[in-house]
């Protein structure tokens, strides 16, 4: 087990109805920037129900709507002028990781003399003092709501960055299941892929010894396992929606990457498809992980042996133990396929013609990954396992 | 699930040589009450390191020695009259769940105007503001090092419980397994049992639904068992000792009940016991929580088929699934009995005529735990099947 340190100290608010208790959570801030997505957020009550707690504890707010999937940094330029325009005193994110990614990076960047693009593109730390970022999550999928973490588009040059240095952790996040009874089959499916995945980075590492974090993240993937397919099958699944929810913010929040080296691999390649097409996060890490762990396995078979025995009880073939490393790997595939996702590029309507211009673009700055050091050719074969 | 608020705020520092950082934790205060047990800090050497980092940083120090387990009232008591008189400004807690407990007690103590024991004895609220507390933990047992409660015992009436209301989270806690080589194998046990029970009052609930608590739960159960014997057979086992820390840290730190109501009636119960007699708390509580189990399991009997399936593997018999249940309970004495902790209350010299006062004491104010509601005959009845 590495040393290191845990400190994540975002308050999570988790239940039935939490939504209603955001004004109070905020009541020491005179005007706040309430930043949110597509509008989806108007369509079934959760708006009226925010400004309404906004309202009632007196507080003052703008708004900065238009979030999208891999969020943008010409909004989050927008969104720091609003904030040191009008006074702005916290952020409030309503939304998927989009919004948050975005409200943090604006937090961030309020007291930032330069660009904010500077945290993505040049490893520039950004300021401890930040403003306030609160968030109620409608969906679960990144685990930003728990995380100093997000990931940036940067349309000039199609370039999608996470951030290489600690951005806030929202101070609290509001997480109510029910928000999320909405989301169509495909983005609840993305949803669980993209958690799986940040679990996944973590749990394939080269730092032997630490079987509390492994058991811990297989706890987190059977929970997934149990209960996606049930969410899928009947959106209004309380039980279902909230095992989920909470899951993706343990995923996320820090704890499962406690005494050892994480991979992201596999994020940062999909970051390099994401970049270029407008392919939802969760859809492209269901392609990517599978071929990426065809491509590694052989690098440490035996933690892949564990992930297929205790996530996906595989029975133990003593004779042919690859065989079953290689039969996790196709459990999740099919776990993926199962949930409506795509499979290869293809699915997603991405085509082959710009593999090259990925692996280039991805491994610029040196080699991708930990569990195996990714070059531009590894990442090029990768790509073209996912075809 | 039911909705829950998690806030865990403690900075956790974890791994090889990390009580050197103590001083630069702590270099925004310039006096801070240096709190420990008996002594053994000073046997072997980690007084004399703790102490160097507190003189780099520039930190001035009074000490208070002394706290024993089972934490008295008497010296929180003389503690706060140090903070007031010494204008103290944190307090550093270097030993265990005792010290860190008084620590607490006297960290919001300093500041309430009544007696401390109030916290405990009549359910008064600690004020919001306390003095800041740092640990260092030398033994991975009772979860205070990141736990926001305390178990406090006034000599006058041999009365031993736990705070009602939240105290507060150590801002910092310092966790090498280092420090937890010389532990003796029978402390080591009692640390260890004392991390499964506080795994098991929040595990055996009356919430349904909550899987993914239960399965990071029985994570937590499961390295334990794997590594608990390592570090008896090899005190100076790193990656053992690193498993077990962590593994305390998390059992008690709130993660494992979100979403579910806990019991404690085991722990209450052992109060009486720890009351009494000198006891140590995990000793008692692997006494206690055996006997527990066999009362009340038949209250949810699929709990504990859980229990005994997915913790100790037993096998499910579809024909008598009772068996399961029972087979999990005994699964669980063995191994503490393999531990080399006691099984009944004469392995501890605890006699069998003041079980009666005990029952009469621990629910004077009302019935004890959840999953079951314990009155005093049930009280009792578990307290026989203890002796």
């Amino acid at each position: 087990m590495e040393n290191f340190v845990f400190n994540n100290t975002t308050k999570i608010i988790f239940g039935k109805g939490t939504e209603t208790q955001v004004g109070d959570e905020l009541k020491s801030y005179r005007k706040v920037l309430l930043h949110y997505g597509q509008g989806s957020i108007k369509k079934y009550g959760l708006y009226d129900r925010v400004v309404k707690s906004l309202q009632e504890a007196g507080i003052e707010w703008v708004e900065l709507g238009g979030a999208r999937p891999n969020p943008v940094i010409s909004l989050i330029r927008m969104g720091i002028q609003m904030c040191r325009e009008e006074n702005i005193q916290a952020i409030l994110a309503v939304g998927g990781g989009s919004v948050i990614d975005s409200a943090k990076t604006i937090a961030a960047g309020t007291f930032y003399q330069g660009d904010a693009w500077d945290f993505f593109d040049k490893g520039i730390e950004p300021p401890k003092k930040t403003l306030p970022v609160g968030v109620i999550l409608t969906i679960a999928a990144a685990g930003s709501e728990s995380s100093d973490g997000a990931v940036i588009t940067n349309e000039e040059g199609m370039l999608k960055r996470p951030c290489s240095n600690p951005l806030p952790y929202p101070k609290f996040a509001i997480l109510n299941p029910e928000l999320t009874y909405t989301l169509p089959a495909y983005q609840t499916a993305c949803g669980i892929a993209d958690i799986m995945a940040h679990i996944m980075e973590r749990y394939f590492t080269t730092t032997q010894n630490v079987d509390i974090t492994d058991r811990l993240s297989e706890a987190a993937l059977r929970t997934l396992i149990t209960f996606g397919p049930r969410a899928i099958t009947n959106p209004s699944d309380y039980e279902a929606r909230a095992e989920i929810m909470w899951t993706g913010a343990i995923a996320h929040n820090g704890l499962l990457d406690t005494g050892r080296k994480s991979d992201w691999g596999s994020h940062n390649i999909e970051h390099e498809i994401g970049g270029i097409y407008d392919v939802t996060h969760g859809a492209g890490l269901a392609v990517v992980f599978p071929a990426w762990m065809k491509y590694v396995y052989k690098e440490d078979k035996n933690r892949f042996i564990q992930f297929a025995v205790r996530v996906w009880d595989v029975d133990y073939a003593f004779g042919d133990p690859e065989r079953i490393a290689l039969e996790g790997i196709e459990r999740i595939k099919a776990f993926f396929k199962s949930l409506g996702l795509p499979v290869c590029l293809r699915d997603m309507n991405v085509p082959d013609d710009r593999l090259e211009e990925m692996a280039e673009k991805g491994t610029r700055k040196g080699p991708l990954g930990n569990f195996k050091k990714l070059y531009k050719a590894d990442m090029l074969n990768i790509l073209r396992l996912c075809v």
